[in-house]
């Protein structure tokens, strides 16, 4: 299903050579100010054109087409189109017979018994994230002053992020990332025990974005080697503020007013311009694949508003639970 | 909300010192067998009584009020009830105003206004899990020979079990651990796109179980290191097989076939025998706590049991939605 | 499914003859006074015992598991069990080959393959709905002053509903009735435009309760003959009260703030003690048969309290969302 | 919210003066034949140009812009858009204080705070009802050969269908209608006991379509004042085929095999040439209203083909749910 949210709800749609991808955000309050300039800049940090990315150029110029009247937002659906204009029209019918290694070609063949469009991923492309940024755009402005922030930890191994691009880019191959989401002026009590818990929503809501494989809450995976006397997070202040953060701002599913705080893995771009080989599944023999088109080296580069997006979409909805949000923006 | 899942939906409810805690678990197919004794083993997995758990000792029986008749599922709502025996009464009133450091008593007071039931963890209770075990004992025969297997990968940091149990206990002190599963028999097909991918299904559903902190597929936050020609799993046969199994048996949100491979963090139990500096929220004094009670020393022990049973809940899921497990079983 | 509701979420369980029957009660609001003694008065509106009622007798006492604490609610899944005591023992096979003309037996073979406990109705019973009665119990408190009443207009084509009824006792047949049920002190703006309309969910919940074969708004289908200049209600006060309320009080799915008036249409009970001509599906050949039991003669009578907390639980639910009940009850 | 479905998902969105209106339509089947003609005739069917119907008139052709590939569905989200061509601009300035009696004027005021659009109806048009149209084209072809047909019984409180529309042109007023759907070829088994029964699903999403106020299954209101002995429909043969069909196909929420039978009324259109005497309710003053545009005399006229894909939507995730329909159409 392509859908996500219980309150604030997104639908995303399209296909990587379809004339559009775009998003309907069913459920936003009425009264949010909201036109065309705001989706620029956070647009605009998703596009390509930085080294190590793509060379594939959209102009991802959001086009409204319900639910916004007077510059603000009415209540009714907000339904966002993207058109794609950049596509290349070439053969693809061999991914049939020789699915890409890494990539969705042979679960989607196997899911949708040959109907799927194959175009240059279709309904997988990482051009779905459009739509996700944009409803991010509108969900910022829902939660502020709540402020969610993603930053670059390291990619291919390497903190020296510039140097490791230079080397895959020299390599001809891809590398991934280490991403890490901070959440400042966190109220507390967001999020519910068991199913409903923060961590249970915002990994569902990440795990959604292409090419992510991990994640980890406050110390994360470093917990598991800690002291319980020295994971836990010690109280220093009335409201509810500690001295460690090892929780990520988050006990028993629900937020503890701390900042929210986790760290995503990012695996390298399936499409690499590296021989691979690989068997023909229709013939049985092994072969020597060499992936044409236009490649990102490091998508991880271009994931970071996407994750602040998806926390963003993750955070209205639950403030709209606890009424924290109102149905009307005044 | 308390409930998961959309064809194969569980809901939780119970409190730690409450009379019951217990689970219903809706659409279930009819006619699937099912007794008492089915449901012995999976729980004594999860019953305390090994070594750094908690003295706690629960004979934890199901009862099973609905649903089932003549030793098969009905297709009916099936509930089933634990009942509390072993609650210890005494003053928990002191938790109002110096919270457990790591402990969900803050943030259920914010969530729940001072209403929650505080005794014991209440509702936040590990003892929910009961619930989620005897759900899997179901899912488990469902998705047969589909097989779900969990394994400890290390405690303490230490891949040597028994002796970081030995020195945890010996320092009064909690220690958390990995949990690694794995799922043979794989069909290809599960799962979906973008918000119902497998990787976000599973998060939700694992997140959900208390004290996990991390998660990661296949090669997971390694991956974030590795070159894509090194990263992607070449096939080797024409059923999909692959050499490698970087992808944990996911492509584009889908499996692919291969054994679903994904290790949790678990953190440790925030309640520990050593004294903690915290602040009394009340009146602001930093205080030394010392927290009494019956704890478990590593929780990550119990907890293989029950991410087998999570993830079986999910995989019933989804072959349900993929028409591989039928309304009626025969 | 078995369960009702986006924020107050209800799901039923159990069988007639079973052990219990009850009813989860997820998200709650925390802090509602809640106790035993007050669900007395609405159970004992749905026990029989007046003429016309089955003589089948239940003490109908509710035992709250979960979910309440200190006499209010916690914020966590509230469970009530009813005790099935007063079922008779006795052979229910021939059903599986002369299913009861009306009943579910039929349709309940056709969906379960016969899985399904077919002793009494099974989970078809009109027993489950106890559950929805003692929620309708709690979404009466929390929608105060918000009040609903349910009147029966007639029953058997009577608006003389003693006489009626002492009609169908004597001719040993059963009744059906008419039941106006109407909300006063509504608050405008509940409901959405299209698949969330006030009316859509008032009725998918209303349809949930046995016998029920028809729903009307407002005028309803008397408003088919009349004239739009007739049917509109004009506006007589600046608060949007109308002098007529052709409308039941909904305008375009959405609460104006007028007594919200609907009808039902309870079909007499399948159970009848007249003899029925029907068919062997087994054998082909065309019997009379004899319904042995206890039945009511006309359930209509039973139901006002039902459609009652039907709707309650709809308004809890919808003024939730519409943020007009807190998450916490103060 | 604006979403309908449980695995055969619609959304709708749009304004009846914004640019579009439109529909996603999620997880339908891969592999279905579809193309731009196949909608032309249903659409045809719902278009205004009969005596009685509204002069607007508008191309409504489809434009599908994601989820059909080499004209079959692919799996993936279907989005098909109307362009709003023929809108006329005017000011509706006057409905903030003079709202239109019997229109969403006032409680889409009270909803959203004044932010709605509120150009001829905004969100709350029936144009909204061509995306459903559209969606029931596709549910059609998935449910076939179960077939869905929908016909006028009366006007206007008159079965001379024509006559009493000259009636109402003449007097310049509105009138509504009654609606039969029947469906055949129904297979046993379908729908739930209680909250998923057929009547609340049907019945959801029936009132869903404006102007519908009431629904009656089989007998329906008539059953009320029928004896049980009558009204219970005798099996006549081995696969469950009754004489008489009072129950309209379903028992116990579950359809029987035989055809599934419901009426509807529809009020009369709230737009009327007559002269109103309504308040302004920001002056308090009584003034008479007259409404410019255009409007349909008998919009029941264009809602039969609506009723059936309505319906057919409902039959189209159910039987989804039923393993009826697979998830590959081959």
């Amino acid at each position: 299903m392509n859908t996500f949210g219980k309150l604030f709800r997104i639908s995303i749609f399209g296909e990587s050579h379809g004339s559009h991808v775009g998003i309907v955000i069913d459920n936003c309050p009425a009264g949010l100010p909201l036109k065309f300039e705001d989706f620029v800049a956070e647009l605009n940090r998703r596009r390509s054109g930085a080294k190590g990315t793509t060379p594939r150029k959209e102009a991802d110029l959001p086009r409204i087409i319900s639910g916004v009247f007077d510059d603000h937002t009415t209540g009714a659906p907000i339904t966002i189109l993207f058109e794609n204009t950049n596509t290349r029209s070439r053969d693809y019918s061999l991914l049939r017979d020789i699915p890409r290694p890494g990539h969705a070609d042979f679960t989607a063949m196997k899911k949708f018994g040959g109907f799927q469009d194959y175009r240059g991923g279709g309904h997988f492309s990482g051009r779905l994230t459009l739509g996700i940024v944009a409803a991010g755009v509108i969900a910022k402005k829902l939660i502020a002053p709540v402020a969610v922030d993603s930053e670059i930890l390291e990619v291919g191994g390497n903190s020296n992020i510039q140097k490791a691009i230079d080397k895959a880019i020299e390599k001809q191959d891809s590398i991934g990332g280490i991403i890490q989401c901070a959440v400042s002026g966190m109220p507390a009590g967001l999020g519910e025990p068991f199913f409903g818990s923060l961590e249970s929503v915002i990994s569902h809501m990440i795990f959604s974005i292409p090419a992510i494989k991990g994640i980890e809450f406050g110390s994360g995976f470093a917990a598991a080697g800690m002291w319980g006397s020295e994971h836990n997070d010690k109280f220093e202040s009335v409201d509810g503020r500690t001295g460690t953060n090892n929780a990520g701002g988050i006990n028993g599913g629900i937020s503890n007013g701390n900042d929210l705080v986790f760290r995503v893995a990012v695996k390298p771009t399936s499409s690499t311009h590296q021989k691979q080989h690989t068997m023909n599944l229709k013939t049985g023999e092994m072969v020597d694949l060499e992936i044409e088109g236009r490649h990102d080296t490091c998508i991880a580069l271009r994931i970071p508003v996407i994750i602040e997006a998806a926390t963003a979409i993750v955070l209205a909805d639950m403030m709209m639970q606890a009424q924290m949000i109102g149905r009307v923006i005044k």
